[in-house]
């Protein structure tokens, strides 16, 4: 996980050939201001700010490809930005160039109740999908936390706490409109369920990261509202009976829609950001969808799993709002950690594990972090054997930083010798790139090959996701 | 849909040099007697056999990748082959070269109960599986009607009954071993359940039909069988009639395991075939899966749902010998079609569109199927939105097969003015190579882009999916 000091870049006159095209078509949408800059080079986690030299703001996918022409015809990096929710530094202009920024193609294009599908352009977020469908009974269950766009979830195949029922970007995205390297616009997939109709190139655009283009419309899967919804927690006497409680319901096969694991750290750190008194230990929150029975018959069957591993005082909440409370407090965990000490930063981890091994990968991590003498609270979307560290990093302490970074290396090798991957949902940017070897071995070759054919310039999102 | 007439090749030097070649690695295990060849050019459907010059039978991932080699040496084609359940002139050596039999490749790698997955050579065939897994708890849902070899399955994208429950390859190959074009080996995806680690190689390769990579092994995602599962059948006054009934069950999210149409000729057909007695009458049969009283509420909601909609008769199956009756007649449909007219030949068609014109486009096929003066049986995973007519058609009457492609043609075009696409399940073989520039416009250059990157020379499965 090298971290690029910031450079000290000059702009190069190929860019300042493209802004100067540029500023004849977008006028007051393109921004060479400081401030501007900053912003679009900038995500949420510890990763220093790499500004672009110029920001666009496209409202269709005509101007993207625009744009992308432009920039292809100078050989100029073109970086796509939703709402800079990233958290490997997506984001980051490495080599300078234009950030494309989607949040102004935030329009539902289109909705289909009879087929549970949509299609939205890439800087719709997914709180305004969801406010969007509020009274058709359909709603978009993909949900990493932070309200980032369409676009941004599926250019790093996203997932969080849904996807143990209703699977991830990968899962959600039936088609989408990108742009690619040389301006040209696609359409790939169809509104069909399925389809064996050649290579599959959604699911390839689908955790490109805007590598291989710039997605700017996307078809997305939508699920019935559940006739009843409730949601549960319990705390356990450590994180072993925690993770034995998951492991069984998954192979139960309880339909849960959400497990999710917080540790005894992160429940403190919760109860202080959000005002809270829940038990300072390992603790599990479960959501339960389907019919009235169907969900009263899956929390009774997971709350005998949790009595059988000492999971105490198994609460439901059946009511909106008690949902909701229960959820913001997981919701905040990131911020949470954060503000376990004020002027640190966060950098999240985050491994995906086959579930047999979450327990032996999770109580490892968490003695190497005493070991390490470092803070870092532990959530996990645990039904998918996937799990994060925030650990939290006195960024000005260079021995501080080495050792997390050293922590985060041991917890991603931890992972693939466990036969899991080095990013569960966060995706590569460039914080993981020197993971990407030994996850890939001869695949990384191939993944290079493709880059190379559909991007012989390397100009879309360079230095992201394979390093050319 | 154009037939390529059997071609009367000569075989050239190249082919019998790598011939040569492989006599000395593989001694009895490559033939090049004419019945060997013969069977090995020819699929389940109408197409012509089109045989290789030889064929090899291999035995692990690095005897695939020395044949690999050998050819990409020598230029020559190689084409992958299962065990021949192909629908789309998928295993034709259209330019000769070496076919690659991989059923000898049918060993269980490794199966973890615990994490629901398991690891198979490609030349494993779905009940192969089944039978190993018995008495572990588990299963592999994934049901095409064929014992097709799950590398085949996997090449092809293949789904069928079960996939409008649990998806179909695309969802349950969690990782691959490929030969690539130069005979590297390559394993994709890791046994986490999710991750975002660089570009989607998994998914690329599943269904990409043997022209990007020779898959020798899959990783599989299984499931817990159900505690419960039951069966129903029901007859309904009229076409329109059984297909409102199908999309009321999915938009109420009610999650049926498999939702099957065979409309009234195929209903005789099969009572004819299977000597059984159903009404002669578009039928649906239903699969439920779950715990008792989820599986009864499922039964319940669908039978009023059917009786909404003049569906007579709703008979359930709880036994399993009652159940495989029910799915036995199900499975025969399209052997029980052919045989509806000794001497002809079966060619199904596969296309799947978005559920709300599931209806329109099933009423109007059988309208055009009337007045092109065809007999085409239809079924359909109706669930998905996928339909088949299985036209039975006297392959020796050149009017007869020119009425039939046309139709077919319209049926796909139907398909795609829907928002659907030409294939759900069968692939593109060549015989669906015609519509793929209609579906994919400027997709299908990216495609393209991607088959030149990863097979220069155009060795694998040569003509098939993309035209070079």
């Amino acid at each position: 996980m090298p971290t690029p000091a910031r450079q000290a870049r000059t702009m190069p006159n190929s860019a300042a050939a493209v802004i100067a095209e540029l500023e004849g078509l977008f006028g007051r949408r393109l921004a060479t201001d400081a401030a501007a800059r900053e912003a679009h080079g900038r995500d949420e986690s510890y990763h220093p700010v790499l500004p672009p030299d110029a920001v666009v703001f496209a409202e269709s996918t005509e101007e993207v490809a625009a744009v992308v022409r432009i920039c292809a015809a100078h050989g100029v990096p073109v970086v796509p930005f939703g709402v800079g929710t990233s958290l490997e530094g997506g984001v980051g202009a490495l080599t300078g160039g234009i950030s494309l920024d989607l949040s102004g193609m935030n329009r539902v294009v289109r909705l289909s109740v009879p087929d549970l599908d949509c299609t939205v352009e890439a800087g719709v977020t997914r709180k305004q999908l969801n406010a969007h469908l509020r009274d058709t009974g359909l709603f978009f269950p993909i949900d990493p936390g932070a309200d980032a766009t369409i676009g941004g979830m599926a250019a790093t195949r996203a997932s969080g706490t849904n996807a143990v029922r209703y699977g991830t970007m990968r899962d959600a995205v039936l088609g989408l409109t990108a742009v690619m390297a040389d301006g040209r616009i696609v359409k790939t997939g169809t509104r069909a369920r399925k389809s064996s109709a050649g290579y599959d190139l959604t699911r390839l655009l689908v955790g490109s990261e805007g590598t291989l283009g710039i997605i700017t419309e996307v078809t997305l899967r939508l699920h019935g509202v559940p006739e009843a919804m409730s949601a549960a927690v319990c705390a356990f006497p450590d994180i072993a009976a925690a993770v034995d409680t998951v492991i069984e319901t998954i192979q139960m096969g309880v339909p849960v829609a959400r497990i999710e694991l917080l540790d005894e750290v992160e429940m403190d750190a919760v109860n202080r950001y959000s005002k809270l008194d829940y038990p300072v230990q390992p603790t599990l929150f479960f959501e339960f969808h389907g019919s009235q029975a169907s969900v009263a018959e899956q929390a009774e069957t997971v709350a005998e799993l949790a009595a059988d591993h000492g999971g105490a005082d198994f609460q439901w909440a059946t009511l909106p709002e008690e949902r909701s409370r229960l959820w913001q407090a997981r919701h905040d965990a990131y911020y949470a950690a954060i503000a376990l000490r004020p002027g640190c930063k966060g950098m999240p981890t985050d491994v995906c594990v086959p579930i047999s091994k979450l327990a032996e990968c999770v109580v490892e991590t968490k003695r190497d972090l005493v070991e390490s003498n470092l803070l870092g609270p532990l959530v996990g979307h645990v039904g998918d054997g996937n799990f994060h560290l925030c650990l939290v990093v006195d960024i000005a302490d260079p021995d501080e930083v080495e050792r997390a970074e050293a922590l985060h290396a041991r917890m991603v090798h931890r992972a693939l010798a466990a036969g899991g991957t080095c990013t569960g949902e966060h995706g590569v940017g460039y914080g993981k790139l020197g993971f990407m070897e030994t996850e890939h071995g001869e695949g990384l070759a191939v993944m290079r090959a493709i880059k190379r054919a559909l991007d012989p310039q390397n100009i879309l999102n360079p230095g992201k996701v394979v390093r050319i």
